[in-house]
Order: structure tokens, then C-alpha cells, then sequence
């Protein structure tokens, strides 16, 4: 079949349709049958290395071509190691947990129904990604082990790298008897195709972007489809009065520079006056490399750090960056979180439990953390096998999404004959 | 304060502000405190019954001036009972299960790192509905009593009953203790203020409509605010080959003429070819006044009976009015429901346990029912003692929603002073 020259709407509605064809036979599959399909994909991944490998050297070919920076080509690379991850990942995803037919709770009525609430698929999902090709076998996987069909909306610069991936996860769909068509790639590259997908509610049941704020501005602001957003990461590292200092210290500069692109990095640092050492926490995070910007006070202890503008306590790095505060205690720094923050994952630093008791309560954000490095916010370190994305929206998931989270349920109510009085 | 002046989308702004202070108070609040705000609330509205009655009247007075249909005149109307009616529900909702705080799970990772799922509040509810001023109280009483601040926009002709009930309910929770912006109701009454609420996007976390078709039309069209929508219930009644005739035909009844105006209502009655007698049902669907709507094989069983246009298999009456349709046993029922339905409650009737569990596998409606009228398709029925609404969207929440479903959930992390190796 020939989708490239279709126009994106009729392409999209077409492979919605396909789609939910497909999604029927999915929701009834056997957990044993998506975990063979995943095991034979990463088969396929390896069996066909040498073939995702040059198309990947293809697609970095044209990128270099494109002038693309050294952060986007670094990306988009696929090497052995990278994508030998590619195929263990599969086979991990194949080892969770199937959420699909379980019995969230169950109660008989005084007239004798009985009633369940058993987890189904959400049905069609839809990912529109950008640069990195793993995302293509990653999101595919967790979309269809949870009994979802799947559009796949890559970045163009990775085209050739995921059409390759794309073809294994087909082959381990095929072999293990799933409908082809439960993993689809949009097979055109222009975007417009990420538009249709967007309009297209009632073909596509939820659109999950992976990407950066460009995306994720557009999807907020066309789509029609429901969105399970993962915004900004503008992470907060509180250390309290009672914080441990050397616990206070190996956290801060693990939280903010372990990986600084990374979504659960901090970015602020808000440090209690009365905190014993606040000096040895700052040239530490200076003497890693990391840039300070903050107010007088801090510039006071830690004379390499900059000034700090009103932006910088808006701003997500993503760098080796961090701007730094001093509060009067948690009250303070809570009421700051709740203005700066962005409802992903905030974190506390101290001993006293009543303290970090009332942090946890009151801070309204998707993961909050006592006495852990922010960096653990992530699906694999929260023991779900992976991640599709990190909600920070309030509705449906949030925080770390993998299988559960591309679920929903319906009721099931089983009756001797009752009618209603 | 005059909001009564402002500009539609100042007034959101400066109420979703102030709802949002709320929250914060709300989500913190022991589950005896709003449950005490609700008893308070129903003394309120007992003790100023007379001011109430008399507010309704005023827009009864205006509605019928405004020569408003007597269906709607009925909708609006209180009296004495009703009235009584309003105050037990707030009390019924006062001894409800409170969500908040509840763990979800708890999962102690190799680390150390021991992790929690809590429920929380969602935040700032803002629910649009029309004429039934009875919404005012449950409704505000259902978003409080899970947490949420809630904003309510009633319909115009019922402005007068929706603020006299307002009063009660503030009434409560001042007397409670809790603030009074947990519970607002939008001072003005033009279309504009829905549409500024339904723009609201980080200001209101979750529309609620409650209201007919062109209510929920113009939220999908324009809500930039995620929404918990309630469309249409084309509910389908299917008798299999080995239903018990009796059973069936009791519950064909009772499913679509008990009351023909709720969403739970059966719209189309499918009829297996092989069951028994089914001249019985079509019989006694037409002794008790309903309009049967079918094909050449119907009407020669029932001569009472209409032909069907292609239209009726999309229709959801909500009056006594059936379409009915003979099948080739259950598969082409779950086709018919699959090409038809909206996804709302379906029922199969039938002694036979396997197909039985196949059509609850798999007709995908929020409610599946076996054995059982399909006017059980409502959240007090449910035993989760209210409902906010049913919800046919497949996202966050699924069938008749009540507290749960106006809660999210926040991970809390503890550790010990864990870094990310």
C-alpha cells in the first residue's frame, strides 16, 4: 500500500481505522502472546543490526548534511552498544507486568449485582516523538504490551533508523500471530501528519508527545485529541535547617549534575538560612562545574556564582546550571515551589520528619521527594520496567506513566435478572 | 465584592485564583471538617427553606414569562420535598469515604527507596450545567467533600434557586471552618462566562459539563481546560438464543421504560434470531406505550410497530421510543453495538456463561452488564453513594464518576539519603 502520497488527514483516518481494527484483537490477546511478539521484535532487532545500522549511518548523513548540532546528531546516533539497548529493552518491556484484566476492585450490591472495575487498553495511542530512534521500539513496546495499537510519528531527521525498527517490531508482531498493524509508522515525514493525528479525536484515543517545548506548545495548543503531557521539569532541591550537611551535600550535586538534560535534574536550590553549611554545598556544586546564579547572599559565600535574574527561577537548564536561594524554612520554600515550580518532582533535604512530613503533603507536584536525589523521578527507578513519559498534568497519570498508565477500565456488572424498582 | 462588572475572563481569573488559595487549605482538610460543612450546609438549606422556595419561584415567574417548555419548567422547580431532597443529599455526601490520603500502593525499592501512590485532590473543578438548581448543591458538594475548590456556572433561568442554595452551602463551611471560596458560583449569566471557563487552562483543572447536547457540544469544541464529558448514552439491550424469556422480557421493560429520560435508558433492543419468543417483548414493550422502530421482520411480529430509517440506530431517544433489530446470535450484536454504540452501557441477557463473558470481554462501553437493566447504569446504584456524572471518555475516569474520580494521586519518595549511581 502506498500512504506517502495520500493526504495527511485521509492518511491518518485511514490508519486509525487499520488501527482500531487492530486494537480490537489486542485488548483480547494473551499477556503470553505480546511478551512472544516483543521477544521476537528484539530477535529481529539483533537478527537485522546490521541493516538498522546503516540506515541510521543514512539518516546522520543527512543530518550532518543539514548542519544539525552535535547534541541533536548525538541523538539520533545508533551504535552496536546503543542499539543492542534497543533489543534488551524489549525484552525487558516483554517481563512486566500485564495491567490489561486485572480487577481494580469488585463489590456485590444489597440486590445481588455484582460489580467489577477491570482494566481494558485505552485503545489507539498515538506518539508523536522526535530525534532518537529508540523511542520508535521503546514507545511502540510499552503501547502495544498494554493492549494498545499504536501510531508512531517520528522525527524526519530519524526516518530511515525507524522505518528499520519499525520493520523488526512488525516482524515480531507478525511471527507471534498480532496484527501488523498494531505498531504503524506514519510513513510521511512533513508536519502536517502531526497535525492531523492531533485532530483526529475519536480515531486516536490519547496523544502522548516526547519532545521538547516546541512540541509540546503545539500539542497544547492544537490538539483536540486528549493529550498526556509531559511538560517542563523545573525541579526544586529544598536542604532544611535539620538537614543532615553531608547527606545535604552528595545529594544536591547528584540531583543537579548526575545528568543535567534530563527532566528530573533540579534546577533550583533553596536552602534554609539557619542550615549549618550551606558554603561547602555551593563550592562543591562550583568545583563540579557546575554555574551558580543567585542574589547577594549567595554571591556572599560562594563568590563564583552570578547573579540571578527573575528569569532564572522560571527556567528549566537542562545544563549544568542552578540557581540558588535562601529561604525561612519550608513555609518559604514551599510558597516559592508553588509559584516557580511546575508540578513535576520536588525535593526535601532534613532530618526532622514532622518537617518533611508536611513538604511531602503540601507540595503539589507529581513525585515529592525526603532525603533522595531528584534524579531517581523515572519509571525504571520507580520499579515500572520503563517509562512512556513523565505527566505532569493531574488527569488520568502522573508522574512516571509505563503500562498502567496507557490503561483505563470499565465496569462489568453481572446481575440474576435484576430490573431497577 | 462586585465581580458582576468584570470581564468575563478577569472574573474566572480572579475566582480560579482565589479557588486555587482554597484548594490548597481543602487538600490539607481532615475528612471531619468537610463532612461537618455538609451537615452544616444541609441545616442551612433546611433552616432558610422558605428564602429558597421563594428565590424559585422568582425564576419559575421569569420562565414561564419567558415561555420555557414545562419539561424545563419541571427541571427547574423545587418544592417542599425536593427541597428536602437537596438537603439529604448533602448530608448522604457528608458520610461518603473520603479519597483523600488513601495509598494507592507502596513498593519498597533494592535501594531503600520506599515510594507511594496518594491520592490527592484535583485541584480547581469547574462544572457547567443548566437548569436543575439541585446541581448547585451536589455537585459543589461532591468537588468540596473530594478536596477540589469548585466553580459553578448554573444556568441562567435557575439564578435566583442557585444562589439561595449557594448561601447554604457557604453558610456550612464558614460554620465549618473552611474557606468560602472552596464552593463559588460565576455571579453572571451570559454565555460568555462558559466560554472564559473553558479557556482557563492552568487556572481550572477539570471542566465538568452537565447539561444536553449543545452544552457538551460547544465544551469539546472549545475547552482548552481538559474535560470529563458525559455524551450520549445510545444504550443497547441484547437478547441472546438462550435467554430465559421471562428474564428478558422483564428486563427489556424495566431497561428502556423505567424512565425513558435518564442517559442508562436502552435505546435499541437487539434480538437474537434463535430466541424463543420474542413477539412477547415486542408486545409487551407496546402494551405499556413505547414506539417500537424496526425492519420487515419486526413489524411482522409486532404489527404496533414503525419501519426504522437509518437513522435510529444513532439516536438516543430519551423518550419512549425503541429501535429494534433481529441478529445472527452474539457476534453481529457486538457488531451492531460496535458500529452504533457511544460507548456508555450495554446489556446482554442470556443462561449461557460464555457468551456471557465474551460480550462483557468485549463490547467496549464503559458499562457492561449481564442479566441486568441497563438502568443500574448510575453511580448511587453503583453503591458509590453519588455521581458527578458518567462518564463515556476513556481517560482518568470511566462510568459514573464520584469522589474517586475528582482525585489524582502523587507519589511521595522517602529515603535515607539516596543518590542515583
Amino acid at each position: 500500500m502506498s500512504y506517502a502520497s495520500q493526504e495527511p488527514e485521509a492518511l491518518i483516518a485511514e490508519m486509525g481505522a487499520r488501527a482500531r481494527a487492530a486494537a480490537g484483537l489486542l485488548a483480547q490477546a494473551p499477556t503470553t502472546r505480546k511478551s512472544a511478539a516483543l521477544h521476537l521484535a528484539a530477535a529481529a532487532v539483533r537478527g537485522t543490526a546490521p541493516d538498522i545500522l546503516a540506515a541510521n549511518q543514512a539518516d546522520l548523513q543527512r543530518a550532518r548534511a543539514a548542519g544539525l548540532s552535535t547534541a541533536m546528531l548525538d541523538r539520533l546516533e545508533l551504535n552496536p552498544s546503543r542499539l543492542a539497548a534497543v533489543a534488551d529493552a524489549l525484552d525487558e518491556i516483554a517481563a512486566l507486568e500485564d495491567p490489561v484484566g486485572q480487577i481494580i476492585d469488585r463489590r456485590t450490591r444489597p440486590n445481588g449485582l455484582v460489580l467489577e472495575r477491570v482494566r481494558v487498553p485505552l485503545g489507539v495511542v498515538g506518539i508523536i516523538y522526535e530525534s532518537r530512534p529508540n523511542v520508535t521500539a521503546d514507545a511502540g513496546a510499552l503501547a502495544m504490551m498494554s493492549g494498545n495499537a499504536v501510531i508512531l510519528r517520528g522525527g524526519s531527521e530519524a526516518r530511515d533508523s525507524n522505518r528499520a525498527i519499525h520493520a523488526a517490531l512488525v516482524a515480531g508482531l507478525t511471527a507471534a500471530g498480532l496484527p501488523e498493524d498494531s505498531i504503524q509508522l506514519v510513513p510521511i515525514s512533513d508536519r502536517a501528519a502531526v497535525g492531523a493525528m492531533l485532530r483526529a479525536a475519536g480515531v486516536i484515543d490519547i496523544i502522548v508527545p516526547r519532545g521538547g517545548k516546541s512540541l509540546v506548545a503545539r500539542v497544547q495548543e492544537e490538539a483536540r485529541v486528549p493529550v498526556l503531557a509531559h511538560l517542563d521539569g523545573i525541579v526544586h532541591l529544598y536542604i532544611d535547617a535539620a538537614a543532615d550537611p553531608a547527606k545535604a551535600r552528595d545529594i544536591a550535586v547528584n540531583a543537579k549534575l548526575r545528568r543535567t538534560g534530563v527532566c528530573g535534574a533540579t534546577e533550583t536550590l533553596l536552602i534554609d538560612r539557619r542550615f549549618a553549611d550551606p558554603a561547602a554545598i555551593l563550592a562543591a556544586l562550583a568545583d563540579a562545574g557546575c554555574t551558580l546564579r543567585g542574589g547577594d547572599e549567595v554571591r556572599a559565600i560562594e563568590p563564583r556564582a552570578e547573579p540571578a535574574s527573575d528569569e532564572d527561577w522560571d527556567t528549566e537548564y537542562l545544563d549544568a546550571i542552578c540557581s540558588v536561594a535562601f529561604v525561612d524554612g519550608v513555609a518559604e520554600a514551599m510558597d516559592h515551589i508553588a509559584r516557580h515550580g511546575s508540578h513535576h518532582t520536588d525535593a526535601i533535604v532534613t532530618e526532622d520528619a514532622a518537617t518533611a512530613e508536611a513538604f511531602l503533603a503540601q507540595v503539589d507536584s507529581a513525585i515529592v521527594m525526603w532525603n533522595a536525589s531528584t534524579q531517581f523521578a523515572d519509571g525504571g527507578e520507580f520499579g515500572l520496567g520503563a517509562e512512556i513519559g513523565i505527566s505532569t498534568g493531574r488527569l488520568h497519570a502522573r508522574g512516571p506513566v509505563a503500562l498502567e498508565g496507557l490503561t483505563t477500565y470499565k465496569w462489568l456488572v453481572r446481575g440474576t435478572g435484576q430490573t431497577r424498582p
